[in-house]
């Protein structure tokens, strides 16, 4: 896979020379690279940004260095295929990452990242990209970040360590979060007893069906006081008699298709 | 505002010394500091993780190195004025960061940050934390990374950039995405024409009303294209006429106190 990435800082990436990601570049998995946007400005002050049309704070990226940028990219790239490249634009305004973005993306040939800053890029760098590459302006998560440059670090983890070869032990990426739509169980390691607290007594009887079933109630319970939207996500069809119980304890049955949080019993006269 | 951060790969926070965070920090806005893990462990490999109880692939982190270097941290930190530390531990196991726990944060005197890897911490580090730190397990959301190096330079940088002072131009904060709920409008800027596109007329107008009319229509169209889950968050009541114009164009109806996706009309005989 090949990824490219352009920012004013591109210093920022430095760390995704660490790591698995690291290796991977190093083993030849991941081609990665990193263009200061900078070096597409044709001004003695290598000028990015100006003022907004229509008013308001802050700065607004400018439209040309973005085309010169991009266009490199596509110089350099793969040879297409019939398949454009990816363009990901970091934005609060975007689409949300999730793992089945992830997952998409580790599927792709040629990926572009263009790192905003300020405002934004001006929009018409987007329309103009539509044309030359599938553009996805993505969202990290419902907060705001300086600049497109750190989410760009946790997108690029998140899709790297899918492509094959990434992680030494595929297992890791079966057994992992979200994979089933419930948040992970607790782990414990050695000692037996850390500071006057036992392991739980299941995790050391060597029985796998009691031990899969303790750890699949936390799992439950974890997402249910922790994440209702993900139970509101499941299918009850997926769920067996024991999910069912837990679930009804936490405040949850099945309606038909999906889970609805039970209504309140009324209360004893 | 004092950080810490704790990780075994220390080297992935070096992000932080760049931009506005890197500033707040020479400003002494920010005090920072990332402690290595692997300082705190006492054998001759510096081990921080073994096999997990009950079986599974991957490995835990050891309870023994966290709880030493937390205490360090500890006792590093500020003289506690009756508020505990906050110890955020990224996990996608945790409930979701969002704006408005980046605000509660920024309010907050210490934060500790711990940078789980592999399967995670042994649990009992969180219950001992408990007694010591408000401990939030805290997801940057539905995807896997390798750890939680990534999220907590994203966390420091939507949390760090709120603090007072952090941004030059406060404005900058009032007007941005999510705070009010919908998607930021397109941005603009020099020139007029580019590469045959030109800028939006209204945006030329210099007529204020219009202008934020039109960027509000562009904030509801946008909000209902990407993020159906927003517009069924909002406030009926923080809608004008305008507004509700827009999102039933888009096919939302007001019922009540909230919005909801029109019922599509029945086909005509």
């Amino acid at each position: 896979m090949r990824i490219d990435v352009v920012s004013i800082f591109p210093e920022y990436l430095a760390a995704l020379d660490l790591s698995l990601i690291g290796k991977a570049r190093r083993q030849g998995l991941l081609e990665l690279s990193v263009a200061d946007l900078r070096e597409y400005t044709t001004d003695r002050h290598r000028t990015v940004d100006d003022t907004p049309y229509g008013g308001g704070a802050g700065m607004v990226m400018k439209p040309e260095p973005w085309a010169q940028a991009l266009e490199d990219v596509l110089a350099r790239g793969p040879a297409a295929e019939g398949q454009r490249p990816v363009l990901v634009v970091p934005s609060p305004a975007g689409e949300v990452f999730t793992q089945a973005v992830a997952r998409e993306l580790a599927g792709r040939e040629h990926l572009v990242f263009a790192c905003g800053r300020y405002e934004g890029i001006d929009e018409r760098v987007v329309d103009w990209a539509r044309e030359r590459f599938e553009v996805r302006p993505t969202s990290l998560g419902d907060y705001v970040l300086n600049g497109g440059e750190v989410a760009v670090l946790a997108m690029v983890e998140a899709i790297g360590r899918l492509v094959p070869g990434v992680i030494g032990n595929p297992e890791s990426l079966v057994e992992e979060s979200h994979a089933d739509g419930l948040l992970e169980y607790p782990v414990y390691t050695k000692p037996a007893v850390w500071r006057d607290r036992p392991v739980p007594e299941v995790l050391l009887s060597g029985h796998h069906g009691r031990v899969a079933r303790w750890r699949r109630d936390l799992q439950l319970r974890r997402t249910a006081a922790r994440r209702p939207d993900l139970v509101a996500a499941l299918d009850p069809a997926a769920l067996d008699r024991a999910d069912r119980a837990v679930l009804a304890a936490e405040g949850w049955e099945v309606a038909g298709d999906r889970l609805v949080r039970a209504q309140p019993s009324p209360p004893v006269a």
